[in-house]
């Protein structure tokens, strides 16, 4: 099957008549965005080797690509738009089967999330499979969270049990918050999505407000995890996010409250009677 | 040099200041696009062993990786507006002078072009050096250039010679046509950036436009290149597009006119004489 065969067999119904995508026949989509709104961009790449072992479905390996840059725009309260792929593919992965999976993977969660692809890349390598997708989201003007707004006193919330990626080896899906995101516009000071590990990630947020955070290890929620695994192992994809001391009885059910936002630029992990807990690694360093 | 460092130290001052950055800190980028604008998004990328042979300076691969991107906005008459960057490192790549002279050409071209870095993505590979580049761009809402405009008795222009980037083993860096784009607004019916090789992209200019064309193969511009070469070679990067026969003479200096949009939906090349010059091979497959 060559390029052109692929795309035309298993992208362009991906493109699900978004007329942005100009039907993937184009040099590039071309949008409107509606006036009031401002554009959320980001970016994941997902390696074989770094990011998934390449013994998962061809499904999951596209189904996890896509939902770690919707987590990325639930992150910043935006609403999912469309995505581009570039898919660098070795030869084991250029053929029929393969493609057809991973084409299937992306289908479900389009479904799932409201999302069309809008256009993107396919390429060889003589190296290991990689993804590259662009998630563009829309959110209004000013309502967008960042990681810059906590002040000292908010409340720290996660929207989840943390380390279960981590138990499950990372083969787990992850759950974009993308419903939650929403409802967090106009209550959250700040917010971020976990993927490095907690104690890593609280410790970017409070850089990026210029904060500290005190957090309570035996509030963290986890499942199977031990404490240590639920403050460091990455790949969770739940929201971290702080609300202003008055404004903790409008977050929504399913969060929970696990510390502080302090003054002093310092990151305490402290243990049930008060006592810091010392952290051999604070989460995952991708090179 | 962990992630954070290289961050920091190499992509933070490629954004220049760019206020939809949020300086690379946060989940994604916040995108404000002026009303009356269409955004122009492509995505491409590039692999060590595909696109390149990997003796090039790193310099030399980042700015062909942005100026190929730089090119498909080119194709649809947009300007410049910001770009993400998905870079997938081996571990020889991981190093400080590598690092440095890789933003080095990204800081060369960003100045030429007037594009800032607004995000993206740093992972490393046990595989190949790749790179994808998502370049987001701007258009006056309906002055967009498409693939799809072309209408019989439209004659069919090349903005400069073609087969140079075989004839040099695909070394050379090529110059996207931003300026002449903004040029062919209002003016070409439709466009196309020439990278797979002139028969092989008139094809998908003509399947897009519902048209053919006769190409005259002696018109061609070439400079080292033979004829065949001319057609077929990729990688050249120059606009092929269509204006109406009327407006002829509003096409810049330096495109070059090498045939006629026809109603019959087929290419045909013909020499000197007007007799059909078959193709052993229209252009590059991908994949």
């Amino acid at each position: 099957m060559n390029e052109f065969s692929f795309i035309a067999r298993y992208l362009r119904p991906l493109t699900r008549g978004f007329a942005g995508s100009l039907n993937l026949t184009d040099d590039a989509a071309l949008l409107n965005i509606p006036s009031g709104m401002q554009l959320a961009v980001t970016q994941d790449a997902l390696v074989e080797g770094v990011h998934f072992h390449g013994g998962e479905s061809p499904s999951f390996i596209a189904r996890k690509g896509l939902r770690v840059n919707l987590s990325d725009l639930a992150a910043m309260g935006a609403g999912a738009h469309c995505y581009f792929l570039s898919l660098i593919l070795p030869e084991s992965c250029a053929k029929e089967e393969w493609l057809a999976d991973f084409a299937r993977g992306l289908a479900a969660d389009q479904e799932e999330f409201g999302i069309a692809l809008a256009g993107g890349d396919t390429t060889r390598t003589p190296g290991p499979l990689s993804i590259s997708i662009t998630a563009l989201g829309l959110v209004p003007a000013g309502e967008a969270l960042t990681r810059a707004g906590a002040r000292a006193g908010d409340a720290i919330f996660v929207s989840g049990p943390l380390g279960e990626a981590a138990m499950s080896g990372y083969t787990l899906l992850p759950a974009p918050r993308m419903a939650l995101a929403l409802s967090l516009r106009g209550l959250a000071t700040a917010c971020m999505d976990i993927s490095d590990g907690l104690a890593q990630d609280l410790g970017h947020l409070c850089a990026a407000s210029g904060v500290g955070a005190e957090v309570r290890a035996d509030a963290v929620p986890r499942l199977r995890a031990d404490v240590e695994t639920a403050l460091t192992g990455g790949d969770d994809y739940e929201l971290l996010f702080t609300v202003p001391a008055a404004r903790i009885s409008d977050v929504p059910e399913g969060c929970t409250r696990i510390g502080v936002v302090t003054q002093k630029h310092k990151i305490r992990i402290l243990d049930a009677g008060g006592v810091e807990i010392p952290l051999a690694r604070r989460g995952y360093m991708h090179f």
